[in-house]
This record gives structure tokens, C-alpha cells and sequence, in this order.
């Protein structure tokens, strides 16, 4: 391991933290910040402003030590081991650093209840992964939370996505869903995996994203929006990440428009960003050819369709009429399979058919390559063809079947064995974390005391088991809501500050997918070899 | 596909269990079932004995015309798909065959409501596959269920368990768990797989198996059991079954010492017969340096002691002093790891760790190559051996690590391949049979009507969701009872005929480890090669 280069890009990294900072300070004037449900409490944005300029300084700080220390490897080459590390602790600077402005603007996460350290972490982290989880129970009240705070809060999101985009999608080839993903039609100079191609990829796909970032606005604003709103709700939907400024998330505009627009913006967010330059380049005849596009579109459809039926079938709230009942069913489909999680419709109270296939749709999530979390369809179709042909190979152990993704092979034993790995990591995570939440989770969250002799009422039991299994799949995918306390309209403000933390790292292992931050704790990777 | 080999084979099957019906018979006397709580109903014991009288008729002859068709073939060799055709369709013809008796005698899963032919199945299936899932609501009337009948109920689960012991342990070894679990030490003669060494296998683990039960039946007359309750419950406890003749289970006898014989049989049952027999032969130094072994009382001992702890501080039933709170936790930790499913005390009234630890550990199960059901201790260390593995590989990609189990290398890849895609299946199908519940079992079952606009009290819908996962839990890994509706003190009965028949199939998927069953349904496994 080579602790000076790793420290050298450790600053560069804090230094563009601390620098972006600077773009949520114009939003601390009212001229900006125009939102009609918010009017400005001037002295609460000084308090923002002090906020974001100390946490900048601090940044800036952290980042220069960091420089020097590592200064003299200009030009090194990042091996495997310090780009991983590279990756995870990233991630973790990033979530330290962006929680700075919440802790020291003296955010409020409900009224006289100042936010702590964990849970600025939870926010930051929650902004950066694009989970869009969030402990801020009154966003509408500039007392609890200074516009330019907001601003910030959303801003994480882009800088997350861009990150994504630019780190995992375009540099890192995104482990072995990205390798699936590689697709041979790519353009550009054909040596694989060389500087300047991996350079210009990047800056298409930054290219790509700002784009689409700038167009979404523009069409927000179209659609009545103010320039803050618009641009805080196209940071939430391009990154997936689900930030919004309304307590009533996107549902608080009430307009179909928005709606529609959103759903078809979170779609292309949760795109592979290699298809969505294919197809800007050549039509979209490469996208409806693409295996992992089809089935993404595929389970929108058929799952739009049964939540609709059911849904009208047991009269839930949403789905008084045929009309709404399918913006709603779609709407509320694509935000979690895309793990944005805005809400637009209290899908918690919805029947149990809709509850549960949202639960389990968090662990589908978006494309490989897009900006969305979750496992990633195309690990779900070459899971499915993985355990189709063992099941024919237990039969007939001499039958040799390739496995093909839209008539390319994909059949790299190691790409293979890691998409089984990561399944069942993914799977012990999360049965580990929902065990530590039940168990050390105070049961006061769900508002009954455990230490009572007497038989607790055990609807209230369940209820805890469900919704820490919901709170761990929606914080683990980076989806945001879950389910009861987690539910649409509620948030994590309840939980205790060790839960919270526990999330924190869910968000980061869902991130990075899992590896870049379970080596850290090994031994033997901070090992010089 | 040699189907008249298949015929024969099946032909043999159907006139074993035919034959065996016969033991059932002397137990409709009241000389026999003596039971202070049950005073026999003479006439409907007749109707006992016509059942099972009618079901032997019906068994042989199927077995004659299936044996007639398939006659030509004495002594050709099984194929690898014969052999899992065999196994598959076995289980599937014992099912039906089993379920005769109940339908036939007429039997009540409640005062008035007599047994349908699917609910038959249910009980038959749980009894072979050694589930001890129960839809008889009220087992100490004897006008809902003769003794005869009582009887071949715990004697499938005496069948089922030598049937797991001569065909899985002894002659086939068990698939992926198996192929880690052969032994080098094993003595006999040294070509492995030899018929001759197979049938000698089988014969001493036949041995062994009966000589348990006959054991523990004399111990528990010994205790105070008639030899009714006596064979009832060593057939329960060694099948790692769990029927039992009483209401309230081995709680029904309110005995210290009967419940402490029946931990240490349970876990004698658990534990892998191969080193069984080599502590027969040559002490218990082999059994307590065997990892298997060691990780299986490891984690008994260390959940145990949890339970009491948590089960102490939140006061819970059962948990009233030490001594109580330590024979009711070990007694249902080990009751539920061993997939027996005896109660003693209610553990659904426990606090939110204890029942979310007893569901998690459904999924661990007993020991390869004992009756105990679920995915087996031997999996889960090999799989928490290849995840740390994979995760040491992801930064050096170049380490060569074997994968050991106490000493030996085990690093067969595709028995490596096997374990992983194990968990991914039963996860698969989990997660698919509780999204089929959720779906369609009416609502009516947790006493709300679904069809009303008006909200429902959301407890009751999480309390759903939890108990569907835990039945589907609790049938897939043959344990049994699970949580809420199918709690301690509850059963199957309240669930719909469709939610009954799939619970069929999930112990008999649970059972013969998927495979043999899932390749039923793929045409190609039939077509004639």
C-alpha cells in the first residue's frame, strides 16, 4: 500500500468537496431562494452561511495536509489495492466532510431539537450515496433548516451522481456487473482500459449527466417550478437519489405533469449511461435491443399493471380512479426500482401485495452504469440464467451451455462466482444488520415499553421486525422510504443514534458494492506487499 | 430416461409404505394406547382401521400394477437422472400414499370439519419430509382423530427419517453438503461408492437409527410415557419431527427430565451419523474435533445464552427464574437449529431478539448427513469460508488460499459452485412463496376483511407479511411451528387450501434439497437421451 499517494488523492478529493460548497451559498439570499411555501428568516441563512464558509475552510484544510503529505508521487499509478481503498475512503471523507454545514449551521432535525454529529453524517451520507433517507422532519420551516442548507442537502445528491457516473461508471468499469456491461459496440479508441480513453469516457458520461441535469431544470421550471425547487428536484432525480424540499416530497406539487416527467427522467437515470450515449449517437435501436433496458422496462410494466389491479381490487387510497390509480401504481414502481424514493402516494398504506413487492422490487434496483443503486438488474438476469443451467447441470453434468446476454457470451468464471458472492453478501449484510437493529433498536421507537412484564400488544412485535427489515433494505439499496416508521410519509428521525449510524454504513456498502469499503477492516490490506 | 426402471423402482416404494400402514393397526386397541388422556372411542377407531385397511389395499395394488409395468429391468444400473427422478417422484408417491389414512378414516382438523384430501397431504408431507407442521387442531379428542391414525402420523416421520438416512446419508450422499461431509476416515472397504460398501453404509446407519429410537423410547417409559406417548415422541425427536400426541406439545408433560432427554436426543439426531458410528467404534474424540460438529454446539451454546439474557431482562413467560429461563431457551434453540419444532413454552410471546433469532436460525439447520432438515451447518461454514475468501481476492487477485475444514482441503469448485447457488435457490424460492402468500391468502386468515376501503389498522398488515415469511420459513427448512399465526401454540389449520398446498411443495423442495424436485418440471429432464 502506498499511504503517500493514497493521502495525495485523498486531498484532491477534499479540496473539490471543500471548493463545490461554495455553489449553495447564493441560494442563502432570498432573491434565489423565491419558494413560495418558504419565505426567508434572514438570520437563520447567516447562520447557513457560517455553516457552509467554516465547513469550506475546513475542507480546504484537510485537503492541503493531505496534499502535503503525499506530495512527491505526481504521476504514480493507482494499483489495484490504493484505487480500492482510493474508493472507500472517498467515500467516507465525503460523508465526514458534507456532514459539516448541518452540524455547524445548527440545523434542527424537528423544533429545539439540534442535529448531531451522526445524523449530519446520516444526511451527508444519505445525500452522497443517493439514498435519499432523511432525518429532517420539517423541511418546510426555514427555522429548522436555512435555505442554502437545502441547497447543500440537495447538491450532495448531484455531486454523488456525478461521482457515480465518473468514478464507478466510466473509470472503474463498476465490478463485475460493470464487466457484463461492457458492451463491444463502444466507441472511441479501441485499446481497452488506456488513460486517455477512460478519460474521454468520463467526460462524456459528466457530459451526459450535467445535460440531462440542465434539461430537467429547464422543463421543472417550465412546469411552474422556481429555480431552487428545479434544481434541487433534477439534483434528486438524475442521481436516483430522492432529496426533495417538501415534506411532501414530490406529492406536494400535486401536478400529473411533474409527475409524468419525473417518471420518465428517473428511467433514464436509472439507464445504463453507455446506452443512453449509444443512443444519442445512433438512435434508440440499440436501447430496445438491450437485454438489461428490456427487462428494466419489463418489470415496470408488469409490475405498474398488478399494482394497479390489486390496488383498485382492495380500494387503497391512491387508486380511486383508473387514471390515478396508474400514475400512482407507476410512479411509486419506478421511484423504488430506479431507488430514488420520492413519494407521491402513501404506498404504506397500500394492500399487502403492493407493500411486499416493493420491498422486494428495493433489491432489484436500476441498470448496471446508471446513476441508480440497488443489486443491479443485470445481476438478476444472469443470476436467473446462472441457476438455470446448474439446475440442467445437475442433471446432465457433462452438458456445456454458455451463458448469453443478447447473443454475446458472458461467461467469465470470475464474473460469474462474483455475481453469486454478491448476492450473498448483500443477503448476510442484510440479515446481520436487521438482527442488530431488532435487538438493540429501543422498542419507544414503535411507542411500547420491552421492559414491562406484562404481554405487549404483539401486533407491535411484528410491526418492529418488519420495519427495521424495511429500514435495512431501503438505507442498503440507497431507495430512501420504506415501510411503517420508514413509510412514505414518515422518516429516521425516530431512530436512535446507533441505528443511525449503523445506516450510514448500509448507504456506504450499498454504494461502493460492498468490496471497497469490507476490505478496510481486513488486516491484510493495509499490508505493504 | 429408462421409465420402466423408474416403474419398478416406484413399484418397491409404493408396497414398502403399504406394508409398513400394518404397524399402525395394533394401536387402534385400547390395550395399547393407553393413554390416561385419551379414552379410546371404539367406534371410531374402527373407522381408523378401515382408513389405514383401505390405504394398504390401495398401496399395494398401486405398487403391484407399477412393479407389473416395469418388470424386465431387475438388476440394470440407476442413472444419475433415474436416480433423481427416483428420489423426486418417491417422496411425491409417499405424499399421497401417506395422506390415504387421514382422508380415508375420516379425520377432523376441528370439531366437525373433516380433513380435505390436499390438508391430508399437508400432514402426510410433514410427517415424511419430518416437518411436524400440524393442521389437527385438537390431537386428545379422539372423535376428531383415532389412535390408529395418531399413530401412522408419528410413524411417517420414523419413516421419513430412515428414509433421509439410508438414501441421502448412506446412499447418496447429499448432494454438495455430502460430497464436503465424506469422510477420509470412514472405515470399510476403501473404493468409494462401491455397491457393496453403500449397502453395508445404509444397513449400519439403518442400525444405528433404529436402535436410537428404541433407546430413547425405553427412556421415556422409564420418565412416565405409556408406549404409545413413548414411540410417538422418539419417532418425533430422532426424525427431528416434532409431531407430538399432546396439544401443547412436550410441554404437555410438564417434566424437566423428559424435556432434557429430549435435548440431548435432538441433538444426537442433528449431528452427522457418519460420526455417530465412528464414535460407536472408537470414542468421542473424532466427534468433538470435528468442525461441523464444533460450530453446531457452538452456536447452541451461544445463542442460548442470549435468549436467557434477553429473555431475563425483558421478563419474559418463561423466563420467570434461572433455571426455568435456561431449560426453555436451550430447549427451543436447539428444538428449532435441529428443525424439530417441539414447543414447551410459547416463544412467540418472546421479546423481538429471541423470535427474530429463531427465525434466522431456521435457515441454519442441523448436520450433512443427519434427519435434521433446513440448509445445514456445513453449508453455512463453507460459505462464510468462501465469501472471506473472495473478499481477500478482490484486492489480491493473484492469492491462492484452499479453502480447509478442520485440516482437509475442500476446494472442489463445483462443490464450492454448489453451496452458492444452494442459498441463492432457497433464497429464491423463499422470497417467491412468501410474495405468493402475501398475494393470495385472503386476509380473513388475520381476522381483517381486505375488500373494506375504510384503513385498516396497519399492525395487522405487517403482522401478515411477518407471519407468511415465517411459515414459509418454518415449512421450507422442515422445522414447523414459526411465529404468530403459526406460533408455538397455533397451527396450519387457519390457512386456505391453496396456501396449504404450496406449503406441500416447499417441504418436500426443503426436504430433498431442491434439486430433485425443481428438475421435474424442466421437459428436458425427461426427454429420452
Amino acid at each position: 500500500m502506498n499511504f503517500r499517494l493514497l493521502s495525495r488523492v485523498l486531498g484532491i478529493v477534499c479540496l473539490l468537496i471543500g471548493g463545490s460548497m461554495s455553489f449553495s451559498l447564493p441560494f442563502a439570499f432570498p432573491l434565489l431562494a423565491n419558494r413560495t411555501h418558504l419565505p426567508a428568516a434572514e438570520a437563520l441563512e447567516r447562520e447557513g452561511i457560517r455553516g457552509l464558509v467554516l465547513s469550506m475552510a475546513i475542507s480546504l484544510l484537510v485537503g492541503t495536509l493531505l496534499l502535503v503529505s503525499g506530495r512527491g508521487n505526481r504521476g504514480k499509478p493507482l494499483f489495484r489495492k490504493e484505487a480500492m481503498a482510493v474508493v472507500g475512503l472517498s467515500w467516507v471523507l465525503a460523508t465526514v466532510l458534507g456532514a459539516l454545514p448541518y452540524y455547524l449551521a445548527g440545523t434542527e432535525i424537528a423544533a429545539d431539537q439540534p442535529i448531531t454529529f451522526i445524523e449530519a453524517m446520516f444526511e451527508s451520507q444519505s445525500g452522497f450515496s443517493t439514498t435519499g433517507a432523511t432525518i429532517l422532519t420539517d423541511l418546510e420551516n426555514p427555522s429548522s433548516v436555512p435555505h442554502c442548507i437545502l441547497f447543500w442537502r440537495s447538491w450532495t445528491h448531484f455531486l454523488g451522481g456525478l461521482g457515480i457516473v465518473v468514478l464507478f461508471v466510466a473509470i472503474l468499469g463498476q465490478g463485475s456487473a460493470g464487466k457484463a456491461m461492457v458492451r463491444a459496440e463502444m466507441p472511441g479508441p479501441s485499446k481497452e482500459g488506456s488513460m486517455p480513453r477512460m478519460q474521454h469516457t468520463a467526460l462524456v458520461f459528466a457530459g451526459i449527466y450535467c445535460g440531462l441535469n440542465a434539461i430537467l431544470t429547464a422543463i421543472y421550471m417550465l412546469e411552474g417550478m422556481t429555480l431552487f425547487d428545479g434544481l434541487c428536484h433534477a439534483f434528486g432525480t438524475m442521481a436516483t437519489g430522492g432529496f426533495s424540499t417538501y415534506n411532501r416530497s414530490l406529492g406536494g406539487f400535486d401536478s400529473p405533469l411533474i409527475e409524468y416527467t419525473t417518471i420518465l427522467f428517473m428511467i433514464l437515470a436509472g439507464t445504463n449511461f453507455t446506452l443512453l450515449y449509444l443512443t444519442l449517437m445512433g438512435g434508440p435501436r440499440q436501447l430496445f435491443q438491450d437485454v438489461e433496458f428490456q427487462t428494466f422496462i419489463g418489470i415496470i410494466a408488469g409490475l405498474s399493471g398488478c399494482i394497479l389491479l390489486f390496488g383498485m381490487r382492495a380500494g387503497d387510497v391512491g387508486f380511486e380512479s383508473l387514471g390515478q390509480g396508474f400514475r400512482n401504481g407507476l410512479f411509486q414502481v419506478v421511484s423504488v426500482m430506479t431507488t430514488t424514493g420520492y413519494g407521491t402516494a402513501d404506498f404504506d398504506r397500500w394492500n399487502n401485495f403492493a407493500r411486499g413487492s416493493l420491498l422486494v422490487l428495493m433489491f432489484i434496483g436500476g441498470c448496471a452504469g446508471s446513476t441508480g443503486g440497488g443489486m443491479k438488474v443485470i445481476r438478476h438476469v444472469l443470476f436467473y440464467k446462472i441457476l438455470l443451467r446448474e439446475i440442467e447441470l445437475s442433471y446432465r453434468p457433462r452438458v456445456v451451455r454458455l451463458i448469453r446476454i443478447g447473443g454475446t457470451t458472458a461467461d467469465d468464471p470470475a464474473m460469474l462466482r462474483g455475481i453469486m458472492v454478491y448476492f450473498c453478501l448483500i443477503l448476510g449484510i442484510f440479515i446481520a444488520s436487521w438482527m442488530l437493529l431488532v435487538t438493540f433498536e429501543p422498542s419507544s421507537t414503535w411507542g411500547y415499553s420491552e421492559t414491562s412484564t406484562e404481554r405487549v400488544e404483539d401486533n407491535t412485535l411484528d410491526e418492529k421486525l418488519l420495519d427495521c427489515a424495511s429500514a435495512v433494505a431501503a438505507t442498503l439499496n440507497n431507495i430512501g422510504p420504506g415501510l411503517g416508521v420508514v413509510g412514505a410519509t414518515q422518516n429516521y428521525a425516530g431512530f436512535s443514534q446507533g441505528a443511525k449510524f449503523l445506516f450510514v454504513w448500509l448507504m456506504l456498502l450499498g454504494r461502493v458494492e460492498v468490496f471497497s469499503v469490507l476490505v478496510l477492516v481486513f488486516p491484510t490490506f493495509w499490508r505493504r506487499t
